[in-house]
């Protein structure tokens, strides 16, 4: 059977029917009648053999530079084992790709579909409280857990039960997708009433609704905030979708999303001992003008440092923007109850309290952040053992 | 004395000379001449009064939302104490700001202009080694720490000698700008070669010119190479700028460049225990067009995953690039000796190293990372602590 190129696991659930090399591709057809075609590059970048990736790491010693951009196949074989085989037009070099590897990794319009991660933006018509899990069976259940981060990843909002009260849990919840975020606040770190805070976060006035450290270059990717008691009176939890703000504000006023996505608003984080600082539009793109991220926090801004002209069209858009996040139509409103822990899409979802009083008793949360990556890369896993169980199941036709 | 909106201290240089309303804006002119516009709006928001900042975190408690965008100046004055005073057309407000604070926030195009931070593009015909610091100096002095600091926001690219050959030095040096930034390789991590190496950074193969942890969403912005020992043959240590590779890209290859900051590429580390991937152009702008992170590793590519018609355009501005980082007079080269710590933006400077064999005697780097915003925010309070004992040393106007 072919070598991979990576540890991950690849059952054959179609197999290689022929293989042809015509105009700069190798076209492939499958048992199920679809083509892929493989550019003779990208096939030469991607070969797994032992002289081209390392086979102890799994990470490719092949230098792209070291082939001419015209390399080609010599010729194209499907092996007795079902695998693609190549030989090169230089380097007396041949390669054989696993076809479970090869499917995987087609990248015709039909297989990119299949691949998009779906995200499903909400609001308080669409969903009326965060995707709720019950906290030991996620800390205890790797099918639970899969379940809980896929409603994590699609909905950006969550919400677990019953998870125990203790300074301890959330980083054993943390702990259950990635690596905790150290940052000036802590590793972890708590939300109380305090005399002598040292954020409005531990006071209890109201909060609008916000991101944590959009001060910082790299904003937490996700948040996690444990509630281990409640007996104040007020402090609801508002959490609000900034996604569906942001598509709500591109269709309803496109003027300021133009200017939310384009001007750089400061951030500032005022502290004794940091001065951490960041400059970044409120609503990122990426180069496909998707959004990736909102930058929030009406008292974490900096000063406006924009040329003249600038002012009043970036202070009528963030008035815009902050108007919407307040909008009920958008809020989700619950009351936190001992045990449960709001987890979130720190660059996505905004969370806002309102203002409480604890004469009568405590409010006490606990939060600490992990990134987005680790939460990709902690389901990419989960998924890596389900192929795993079902290749040695024999649940595929590995050759 | 007006009060200040942070923590920060605010030596006054120029004093108010008038202050009038006019057009929309505050026009304030200075003791030096210069004239300074804010806006009615931007005005109100940065009031630093009690009611609108809590006076323990500095943070602010006023909601831009509460005043109407037409909001103006009733009156405008200058205060005997020299501060700038404005009463509020609306919410029977008043505000007073400090002239000091004020003059620091002027968005005029000069002031603008006065503020912005150097960043010096590097090539082997300008410079032949990173700008190099004494280790112990800056460990202890906060002097020598100021100038190292700026060197590296600057340049993207510095050198410690003489810096204890131990575990625990590079998380001192860490430690003297922010905190080190935990990831699936620890939170320190060693360099040499390795009979079952996690990553080809563990072997004594080359590696081409590269950022680390291109894999991640956030790569980290600071890297910290240590050499505590270095017996080996070979392993010279290679330092190319990714800003000036991405600048001659723009002038020479215009397409190619254009293909780099648009197309996304993915990235993931192969590993048996994660699974970390990120999809993200090569060369990263803002959206005034400058770039700001480069991501380059050519051994931590995942298979390209673009539209059919996108990977003959990729896979030649890849090869574009890929040939600069190997061109000499883009090179720094030197050799590791033991006490030497290169610190690097790992969002700009790529680093690389040749083949070595051990067999002589071992090399053994050890590395950390943080991130840049933290070097900014140490900057901030270096710069924070001068502003500090000048005006304690009188050598401000202070009313």
């Amino acid at each position: 059977m072919a070598l991979t190129p990576d540890f991950d696991t690849y059952p054959i659930d179609f197999t290689i029917s022929s293989a042809t090399a015509e105009r700069g591709a190798v076209h492939v057809t499958w048992s199920d009648g679809r083509v892929s075609r493989f550019h003779n590059i990208w096939l030469r970048d991607n070969c797994p053999c032992v002289e081209c990736v390392h086979q102890v790491t799994k990470e490719q010693t092949f230098e792209l530079v070291v082939v001419s951009p015209e390399i080609h196949p010599a010729a194209v074989s499907v092996t007795s084992e079902g695998s693609l085989s190549v030989a090169w037009s230089e380097g007396e070099h041949a390669s054989e790709f696993h076809a479970g590897w090869l499917r995987a990794n087609c990248y015709s319009a039909e297989a990119r579909a299949e691949r998009t991660v779906q995200r499903i933006t909400w609001d308080s018509s669409t969903m009326s409280a965060p995707p709720t899990f019950d906290g030991p069976a996620v800390l205890s259940d790797d099918g639970a857990l899969y379940e809980w981060l896929i409603a994590l990843r699609t909905y950006g909002a969550t919400r677990l039960r019953n998870v125990p009260c203790t300074d301890e849990a959330i980083g054993h919840v943390i702990g259950r997708i990635g690596i905790a975020r150290d940052t000036n606040f802590g590793l972890f770190w708590d939300v109380r009433s305090e005399p002598n805070p040292v954020t409005n976060a531990n006071t209890a006035l109201p909060l609008p609704p916000h991101v944590d450290l959009p001060t910082r270059e790299y904003q937490p990717g996700l948040q996690f905030l444990q509630c281990i008691e409640n007996e104040a009176i007020g402090g609801d939890s508002i959490l609000v979708d900034g996604f569906r703000v942001a598509e709500l504000m591109r269709e309803q006023y496109p003027s300021e999303y133009r200017t939310l996505t384009t001007v750089p608003f400061d951030w500032a984080n005022s502290a004794k001992v940091t001065d951490y600082r960041w400059r970044s539009p409120i609503i990122v793109t990426n180069t496909s003008g998707e959004v990736t991220e909102v930058r929030v926090g009406n008292w974490l801004r900096a000063p406006l440092d924009l040329p003249f002209e600038q002012v009043e069209e970036a202070y009528a858009a963030y008035r815009c923007l902050f108007e919407m996040t307040y909008r009920e139509d958008l809020q989700l409103r619950s009351r936190f109850e001992p045990g449960d822990v709001v987890a979130f899409d720190n660059r996505r979802t905004l969370h806002a309290r309102s203002e409480f009083t604890d004469v009568g008793g405590p409010r006490h949360l606990r939060g600490g952040y992990t990134e987005r990556d680790d939460l990709h890369s902690r389901i990419r896993m989960l998924e890596r053992g389900m192929r795993e169980r079902r290749v040695a199941l024999g649940n595929s036709t590995l050759g």
